[in-house]
């Protein structure tokens, strides 16, 4: 029985060990648990650093889309890009397709907590290890600084594909 | 009061309507209301054809890819693409992101229902209208005749993209 209960307390321990594996970035964001059930926001392609990214987003982001109000986003909303490198398959000319997993990215709308950087809060977790990307917070300087482009549509890059 | 319950009716039959206003493939197939909400499997950039292309799965695919059981896939899994055309955004090279929605191409799991075409239907309703593609039901061997080149892949071209 005491073996029993040994056993209980390491599945226990290993299963929150999971789920608390993946370090917070630099500035204490957390990575969203359930990131790989969002649904699908858009999809890009990028020829500058060769990847394909699959843009998703959580409840309250896919409502804003669904009811058209994401100039602005609104707070809550929470947008993830599915990071792939690529590599071609034989089928379809050079048709292109996720090779290894490269990095989970996600901005957090709060106009008030993320004030100072257009009302978004900013990480990304490399690989899958999931290692958070910044030595310290201010790697959003980086993030913010290229978001800056896109301050005319809310400091977002993506337009919300159209679907039926 | 009368004119209260008309409006209830109209309500009524208007959101029927709705729901039952995508006409099913001529094989019968009918559209699954829920695709928007389904889970990525992976994405695509069709060079040949100049789509990008979002592949998503029904409860049971996506279970099937979780647990690394595609090979073949189970009864009951369905695969989504949903197809849009292509245009380049200026912020990073020639990148290319969606333009106007094209279509959306299902594959259906019955082994024992769809066994004369490798054990999947198949069924695609283009653009916003949905219209169900085909002339009579032997538009799936145009489908089939294509989706033989993965025979060895249980008939599935898309490989499971890797997540964390």
């Amino acid at each position: 029985m005491k073996n029993l209960y040994i056993v209980a307390a390491l599945l226990v321990t290993q299963s929150v060990l999971a789920a608390d594996s993946v370090a917070p970035a630099p500035n204490g964001i957390v990575l969203p648990t359930d990131y790989k059930d969002w649904r699908v926001i858009s999809v890009l392609r990028r020829t500058d650093n060769d990847t394909l990214r699959v843009i998703v987003g959580n409840d309250r982001a896919i409502r804003a889309v669904r009811e058209g109000q994401t100039k602005p986003w609104p707070n809550g909303a929470t947008i993830g890009k599915l990071v792939w490198r690529t590599k071609t398959r034989p089928e379809w000319g050079d048709s292109i397709v996720p090779d290894k997993f490269q990095e989970v990215e996600f901005i957090f709308k709060d106009s008030e907590k993320f004030s100072t950087t257009g009302g978004w809060g900013f990480a990304k977790w490399l690989g899958k290890k999931q290692t958070p990307y910044g030595d310290d917070a201010h790697f959003v300087l980086e993030c913010f600084g290229c978001h800056t482009l896109a301050k005319e549509n809310d400091y977002v890059f993506v337009e919300p594909a159209p679907l039926p």
